[in-house]
């Protein structure tokens, strides 16, 4: 059994893991603290299998005037904690850190010859949420593990990419959870590759499809339908859901100066966000911004503005569901079909409209709508999709020349150690001769995995009725030993004993407190130590404690000897 | 040789530590970082011998209804980064943690028997300074280990109060470097009880005062003058400095209705504010606010609000060196004096003079100018004074009831573990019944050390013209080989030696990077790794390489076999 989010939540301050503090920020405590300290252990291990990873500490601030070179301080400003200092200088609380070491690293990295560069960080980040909620889930203070690369050309960016990618399935794979790699939007970090890492869980917020036959897996934004064909979509006229009237979600472009209806066929879905693929109607119309969830209020704004000379439009996206005859209706912009959003008072003249049912590039119909459980695979044949909900822990960008190009970080590298894709328009050729250098922004990866929001979906993930569940590696301690009533004396042998005897030696604690037995066995059940030793009353004539391992449903006696062998065995498979 | 403060700030730079990132703001490089986790890692060793030391973290965020409720949100507010979340309610990124801290013990801790409590964090902290300088010395991001301490009655908190300053005391003797520990003031802690931990250095910003003869040390706000007799103060009128004419020092109280006018002789030292003891300001005025730099700038926007009704004043302070006449004039208020600041407009009517040339309590004479070096110890008959510049590591405040009043952090007592003492104005006494429990305040107390401020300093006190140098444990290793040209495989194989053969497990790094001997050589020198071993010429036949020790002087050349002994023996003293 699965508790549900909320539960897990509360069970962690409960537990004595967290804190709440105040909305959207948390204390970590004594227990919470280990939890986190384990995590990031584990990280620094691994990340030190990656060929020259070094660790870096970057400044929590950083300064708008540097957001706004590159680009990104208005793209993502509404999440962003904005202060002023006494000076009336305007700086951030950083959520993410490619501008500040892109810029740390432009100052001393001039050749091909200092490259690869790989620089991580664990620190705390912010990002002032909407909604606060699930505690670490979604938190506005959290911490994250962030790695930053740094190649002179594309094919040893992409060769980052791949080895960094291997170093996330082994950390993943050290918590023993199974865990799912998939296919993602780069949104507004720039870059075109792309991957999630996701736990499964029914608490996700995130949908995850993978095909129950080949191994495709994507995350929603991403997953491709199977392209209907003209015949398919002509066929679907005959569909039921194209009888009633279309249904039609708006959203905006980026520049605020474009209104975008989506026309869909209606279906059984409440909410209508949940039925588009923001990631198809953002292919099909690169300038529409996926972050805006109330499009009227931005762009009623511009059309305010109408008098400045704005050129305002609207943009009508026909899904192939649609048929044939509400299609042409659209396309033909009838009046009845209400057009223009009701919100908004009579449209103001010399207002551009437009509709699309196909793609401008490939010419292919537009499929607009999510994939559901059971569609149909559209990569292999035979398979059909699973739509999981999941959260997500990690995810990795190939971020290109994003940051490099617009804050000018370049390094001279042989033209013979350049192809052509590594030489994009902005490039100035220099020196057609080959032995000759070339300038040429760096190649830049990024690649994130929340520790807090691992911590509460880890809890969420484990957790049954009694308490939390740990993996070995993140837990607070591997074993508690716990005293029955009078038996103090015994535990602490126990305790020693176990210490001292092992090698590796474990992580153990001794619940010395001054509280009852029962009392004690139900907060080492809430904490969700792996391994529970009881001393008990075998204790004091035969040496044998009582061994608990609720995860594995483990409940066994075991002599002193073999209780190193015998615990190791059972952290083994946690 | 010390290099002097700005020196070893940009040494920090150019051996690749740290780098600025903005004004006060570094970013810390993997050799800082490897500084930063020695430092912490050697703190969180020493914690742990503290009975009973947790550690927690504290989200760097606090409320600003929060330090309003604490009274410290206008007291120290110019110095707050603050700024509004997307709801507009106020937040602040915390330069200590007092408020936050006693907010989550007093939610879990309601009973003496949980008591005592230690806390202890290792966090990044902010504060707005007015002129942010000397790199990490003083920074407006910084990191600090804070422990806060809780305890039921005064004698257990003064007693957790000695125990860490024992602990303090242990931390500081690792580093094997000088250290001095002054009596201090608790400033806008609250409290009454505190000590600070210097390391002397012509570059630092304080001074400390302590006796050739006996142990007294204070700092220069708390350390005691001689005090001045009737009969002395009298014969002070023939001194040549009391025949000019008396200068003035301005200062403001904390509600901003009172200017303060401290008289006192003319002297040879430039800057006023280097002359007046301002503890013994506070002490002749306690609600004095030495904090303020520029007090007209805010007594004259009082004083624009007359109208308003407030009680405007002026205070003279008379120092008991000014002459008897003088300082009769100046009682008389008379006008040639100019007690009305030429900087601003006419006096408004109804502002109240008033002057004081002794203590209201005590009845001694003011003495108001700071200790200079050879002035007579107040403590033993026959010591003098000593001035020393010296940069503050560490602060202990035994802060009592400051916080716990205030934010309502109570515990429930037997009323026979309360002293009188224990039971202040502000404690409604409800049993009188020794055998009952009777609820109090907790006693706090609050322990601070500057961990990124120890790097500065550490490298201000230990450069020379060679480059840095670091204690052993502060190091980023403990040794670094070196290949003589061509010699990297004999390196390679000294490093695999040292490495394998030593235990505990020397720190040790090899320079396989691909530049000259010499430059490599050079860079040792500069990052300041504490022994350096050459892999030179003498290797291949016969295993011996030179080390080198700049700190110790030494230059000796040893076999293979007596490597980790002699390395040892080295380390040992650094």
């Amino acid at each position: 059994m699965t508790a549900s989010s909320t539960d897990a939540h509360s069970t962690l301050i409960r537990a004595g893991f967290i804190r709440s503090a105040h909305s959207g920020l948390y204390h970590m405590l004594p227990l919470g603290r280990r939890v986190q300290d384990k995590l990031e252990a584990l990280i620094d291990t691994h990340m030190s299998s990656l060929v020259g990873a070094s660790k870096v500490a970057l400044s929590s601030i950083s300064s708008e005037e540097l957001w706004t070179k590159s680009g990104r301080l208005n793209r993502v400003g509404s999440e962003i904690f904005r202060f002023k200092d006494r000076k009336d200088v305007g700086y951030l609380l950083s959520p993410t850190h490619e501008e500040e070491i892109t810029n740390l690293v432009l100052n001393s990295t001039k050749s091909y010859r200092d490259l690869p560069l790989r620089l991580y960080q664990i620190s705390r980040k912010y990002r002032d949420e909407l909604r606060p909620r699930q505690g670490l889930l979604r938190s506005r203070e959290f911490i994250m593990k962030d790695l930053y690369t740094f190649d002179y050309n594309i094919a040893s960016a992409l060769e980052t990419y791949r080895q960094v990618r291997q170093v996330y399935a082994d950390i993943f794979d050290e918590l023993k959870m199974p865990y799912l790699v998939a296919d993602a939007d780069s949104g507004d970090m720039g870059g075109n590759l792309s991957h999630e890492f996701h736990f499964p869980t029914p608490n996700g917020e995130d949908n995850i499809i993978s095909c129950t036959s080949c191994d495709y897996v994507a995350n929603e934004e991403l997953a491709e339908n199977v392209a209907p064909t003209t015949n398919e979509s002509g066929k679907m006229m005959s569909d039921s859901r194209t009888v009633l009237q279309p249904k039609v979600w708006r959203g905006v472009s980026r520049d605020r100066n474009t209104l975008v209806n989506v026309w869909y066929p209606p279906s059984s879905s409440s909410s209508d966000r949940a039925e588009i693929n923001l990631h198809a109607v953002k292919s099909a119309l690169p300038d529409f911004d996926a972050s805006v969830e109330d499009p009227l209020a931005f762009w009623a704004q511009s059309s305010s503005a109408v008098a400045q000379n704005k050129s305002l439009q609207i943009v009508n996206l026909i899904d192939h569901r649609l048929s044939r005859l509400l299609r042409q209706e659209i396309e033909l912009q009838s009046p009845q079909l209400a057009f223009w959003p009701k919100q908004l008072n009579d449209p103001p003249s010399g207002i551009a409209m437009e509709a699309l049912s196909r793609d401008l590039i490939t010419q292919r119909p537009l499929d607009l709508l999510r994939i559901k459980d059971g569609d149909p695979c559209a990569r292999c044949a035979s398979g059909t999709l699973r739509v999981q909900k999941a959260i997500e822990m990690g995810h990795t960008f190939y971020l290109g020349t994003r940051y490099s190009d617009p804050l000018n970080a370049t390094v001279t590298v042989p033209r013979h150690l350049l192809q052509d894709a590594d030489l994009d328009s902005n490039t100035t050729i220099e020196h057609e001769d080959l032995t000759l250098e070339q300038k040429v922004p760096m190649q830049m990866g990024c690649y994130g995995i929340g520790i807090s929001r691992m911590i509460a979906a880890v809890a969420d993930n484990l957790a049954d009725e009694k308490g939390l569940n740990w993996p070995r590696v993140m837990a607070p301690f591997e074993v508690v030993v716990v005293p029955a009533r009078g038996l103090d004396d015994a535990a602490c042998e126990v305790y020693d004993v176990l210490s001292s005897h092992h090698q590796p030696r474990l992580d153990i604690v001794l619940d010395d407190r001054a509280e009852s037995f029962p009392w004690k066995m139900r907060d080492a059940d809430l904490v969700g130590y792996p391994v529970i030793i009881v001393a008990g009353r075998r204790w004091k004539d035969e040496r044998v404690c009582e061994v608990q391992c609720r995860r594995l449903n483990v409940r066994e006696e075991r002599h002193l000897d073999q209780l190193p062998a015998f615990v190791e065995s059972l952290l083994n498979k946690l």
